[in-house]
């Protein structure tokens, strides 16, 4: 057990060197996993998307999770590649007109603005078969038995059992801003936290984690998803759209239930320490192993976008 | 050799009766492998198109080849379940405003005409996605390699280098009645044969087939893949909408290249049936446990629907 205020080490460790070399590997590794084909309009409103910066924080936080169960980045690059293709096709079909009506995200022109509706539905199926396709595909020395796993589980996160389950929800509720916070912490934990889980749990599957390890894992994942989700209502009234990226203020004019309209700004940033600080504890049997994951869950707690 | 012809047992196979016990299994199949959950919304709108009928005779023929070379239906059922998941989720995808608009399917309103747009576009990313966790999880008594090809294959069949990728050449080529035959073959070997060919490749991996028996399946499938949809655009013209139980005479009034359009009606007709006797001849070294996929083959070319 390592006390990370007490733990030298962590004084050491430079999460913001960490972060950015793990995002050149990851966007390096995302842009040979899709390079351009025929026919070129598909190919390139793909990449638009898929290419498009970002944190990158669902690879990074895959590979991490392998690595502290004792695998490779080479491993579980494939799958992190694959949950950075899924969570780019969520992104695309929830900015569609029928949907969210999107018509910018990280600050450019959301995929449909760009290339038509149609183009956009297809990238998004394009982007979501792939994703499974290149875990298959490309994994290498990983027990075929495990890689079936981590299929399986991407498939139960993106389903009407999870991504597409918190979306329907989510569209329920629009223009509802009296939604219980059981139904608000419904929606978030399907849209964000199911998938924020995946990437946790399919980066253990693969580096050949414990059955009693994934479950710790998992709750760290849970804890850090949940967190995410507070923090970004919070920042749709804190920040600003050059921040964000997007248009800020949204959820107020959209009259949309948040963390801080049902529990107030105060009770919510208390709500996502304490949610992390849970992840954090979840961690700590790894010592110092587990620091880059104990340091992604503060960045997260701490980010400004 | 089996020369079909004199072969008595031939003149013994009822292909009807065939494929009404065989859809009955796949269509209970189907039934079980997505029950309803909430939110109930997305089940009833993904359950109203997966089971909306249809001839079934992409899990079939994934059944048939499975059995072909050695294995059992319940080896390949999750995988022709999937199949017909992914062909549904073509289907709901493809009638969207934004890509074909149609109103009806299988003489049923369209997805987006019953749940809205938002809703369709939701069931079809979670049959998708869903066909994958449901392959992954749900197949016993098979190689785990064989697995992950199979979904490799369905990956591929889906994306940009399959149906995705034919039905942005079918959008980009609307209004165009004047494409090359090339282009033609192009939309129509991605947007049908290949799914067809996966169905049959599939089946075939899943039974344990050998490297050089998949050449010639694949030979099989793109021949009836491809004759299939000839077929379509024949009975565009020569059927009315009550047999197609969809809107007849689209092709025409879409002013869209067919293949009766570009070589004549008699021609096409005489190109369909090259296809399938080409297909029915890649079998016939299987002797009478390949009947089952030869008569399959003179069922597609012979369909009213």
């Amino acid at each position: 057990m390592t006390n990370q205020s007490a733990c030298p080490q962590n004084l050491t460790f430079d999460l913001e060197a960490y972060l950015q070399a793990r995002k050149a590997i990851v966007e390096k590794a995302l842009d040979q996993s899709l390079a351009m084909g025929e026919p070129a309009k598909i190919y390139e409103a793909m990449r638009y998307s898929l290419l498009a910066g970002g944190k990158r924080l669902r690879p990074i936080l895959c590979l991490a999770s392998c690595e502290l169960v004792g695998g490779t980045i080479e491993m579980a690059m494939p799958t992190a590649c694959a949950l950075e293709m899924i969570h780019t096709m969520s992104l695309i079909h929830d900015d569609l007109p029928a949907m969210d009506n999107d018509d910018y995200r990280r600050g450019k022109l959301t995929n449909h603005k760009k290339f038509g509706e149609d183009i956009a539905i297809l990238a998004g199926d394009g982007l979501l078969s792939y994703a499974f396709e290149y875990i298959a595909a490309y994994t290498r020395e990983v027990d075929p038995n495990a890689v079936l796993k981590v299929i399986a589980k991407l498939g139960h996160t993106v389903g009407a059992t999870g991504l597409v389950g918190g979306q329907v929800v989510d569209l329920a509720s629009e223009n509802n801003p009296d939604i219980s916070l059981e139904t608000l912490e419904y929606i978030h934990t399907h849209k964000t936290g199911a998938l924020l889980e995946a990437c946790v749990v399919s980066g253990a599957l693969l580096g050949g984690a414990k059955e009693e390890e994934l479950a710790g894992l998992s709750r760290y994942a849970y804890n850090i998803g949940l967190a995410f989700q507070i923090i970004d209502d919070i920042l749709d009234i804190t920040a600003t759209q050059e921040e964000l990226g997007k248009t800020a203020g949204k959820d107020v004019a959209a009259d949309k239930a948040t963390y801080p309209r049902l529990l107030g700004l105060e009770a919510s940033k208390a709500k996502a320490d304490e949610l992390i600080e849970g992840a954090v504890a979840e961690i700590s049997p790894y010592g110092d192993a587990g620091i880059p994951l104990q340091a992604l869950a503060q960045f997260i707690a701490n980010r400004k976008n």
